[in-house]
């Protein structure tokens, strides 16, 4: 039987979501919740049930695992650990530096409730923690570095909209390839945030606004911009809905180590992503972290989890004996 | 207290084990026990142990891993079910075919002793065949690419010996720059073995041999080279042992999927390795899993796993708390 998955929250994520769900045989869509009204959510899939979130915990014996797709901001502190008494929850809390303290309040509940809760999953964090911590535990002689990008930024987008005389406005974090290459060769260099990424900009100025102050704005921005190479383009209205309003993004995870008698050998891991669209890929993993927690629970387990307590081989739709033969 | 690790085997992935113990603080050398003779072995550690293997079974006392260095061939086979009859084990067994086979003799012996037994770690199988799983349960809509190189291939460099009038000889597995491109772009072609990968072969050839005779033996090898595009270089004996003695090897696993509701959006996942010392690092992998193998055992677990059963966190020095602060 297809493990009933439910969608909480039908932004860009939950959508990614719902598409994920229709490309895996072993998964079914049990219901769409929102606190929008019904009537204003269209489902990708036909006949999808579309509930108010209200009515979720009362539908849970219809829930195997239950997607949060909400924000880290102000939503997951909050729906995580409430719906974790209800049923196993998978959740892409992304909030690093609030992680530990999110995890303990989710595991409290999820071990009380006897369900299982996976927070924090995704690519960053997510793919991305997996390849730093592992590689860590690999070459413990080495550095890491994580480079973010090509992608679009959505707070420094923010930022870049609420100068004066900017209509539209996108902000590219991208990585440095003279960085990049550093890291790659083995040379371990010592590199800030700002070393690694430049942000490139595309404005679209309101008709008459001074096109050199905006970009003086922009570049000399205290914490967003002032302390980066920061190159800005202005471009037209037509231009920036063709080519802006997409959700790339991706970056690497590199670590650069050393072993040997005399530590005379470099061994370097990369991992790397380049996605069109940030949320399907986010959404994907929450899926297979789905059928992970679903199969955990069914074990008898409950609490809190992050990708650094899953067997790999449960995020997989194929059994043990075929992940060996087939990807071993 | 540091987790006690036995070397059974002492050629190169053992030195490498020697080494990655050294370079981690929770873990430390119990012993090398080797089939040759004692005085033979010269560790690189003073003061290391080297005992006779068949001293082994009787120090099971003393040890809480063994990672086993012999080959997949002969030893292995033998080695993993047998010794796991007396600690829990790793080992890195790679004859791929026979894996599943492998996997259920040392799953019966280590689940009636009630050691761990983890098989076939890492990096291919290891490494890769993570990569190679985890972007199939996401991406299941896709293809995935493994590119091996660039790095010296034992049983091409022996059939390059193995030509008449060869002195020295070295085969190197060089990805196609092109092939690989092609996969980056998301186009998803279809490619052989052979379409992937180059062999180029550095020889010195014997006083007075007719190198083209040389050549075109080598380019027309069946099985080995004549399916392949083949360079055969010659080279002096003192530039063979100045180039050619070393043991770098690595690789890339791509996988290229499209997600969307009409399947607009490539997806890339790629995962390398370039790797100066392919023993060392395989080694470095294999103490990490036997952290994790001892862990489990701690745990009251036992039976056969590979990387797929190992949640990943097992494998860092650090605790959960501190990896999900650190890396997560």
């Amino acid at each position: 039987m297809a493990i009933r998955l439910a969608i909480i929250g039908y932004g860009n994520l939950g959508k990614g979501v719902e598409i994920a769900i229709k490309k895996a045989d072993d998964v079914t869509l049990a219901g769409i919740f929102t606190r929008r009204s019904v009537e204003e959510i269209s489902p990708v899939t036909k006949g999808a049930s579309v509930y108010p979130l209200a009515l979720a915990e009362a539908m849970s014996d219809n829930i195997d695992v239950a997607i949060l797709c909400g924000g880290s901001a102000t939503d997951l502190p909050v729906q995580t650990p409430h719906f974790a008494q209800f049923f196993n929850v998978v959740d892409s809390f992304d909030n690093h530096s609030m992680i530990n303290e999110h995890f303990a309040k989710v595991d409290t509940v999820a071990e009380k409730s006897g369900k299982i809760a996976v927070i924090s999953s995704g690519w960053d964090p997510g793919l991305f923690s997996i390849n730093r911590m592992i590689s860590d535990a690999i070459l413990p002689d080495g550095n890491t570095y994580t480079f973010w990008g090509e992608g679009l930024s959505q707070g420094h987008s923010d930022a870049v909209r609420r100068v004066e005389g900017v209509k539209f406005g996108a902000q590219y974090t991208i990585p440095i390839k003279s960085a990049l290459a550093r890291v790659r060769s083995g040379e371990n260099p010592t590199l800030s945030t700002k070393e690694r990424h430049l942000r490139r900009c595309f404005v679209v100025a309101k008709e008459g606004a001074d096109k050199n102050a905006i970009a003086e704005k922009i570049k000399n921005m205290p914490n967003y911009f002032a302390d980066y190479d920061t190159e800005v383009h202005f471009i037209t209205e037509d231009e920036f809905e063709k080519e802006h309003r997409r959700m790339n993004h991706g970056g690497f995870v590199i670590r650069s180590g050393r072993t040997g008698v005399n530590n005379e050998n470099s061994q370097i891991i990369e991992f790397s992503l380049k996605l069109e669209s940030n949320p399907e890929f986010t959404a994907s993993m929450l899926v297979a972290c789905a059928r992970a927690a679903f199969r955990l629970n069914s074990a008898g387990q409950s609490g809190g989890r992050t990708v650094y307590d899953l067997p790999l081989g449960l995020l997989s739709p194929h059994d043990a004996s075929e992940i060996r033969r087939r990807f071993l």
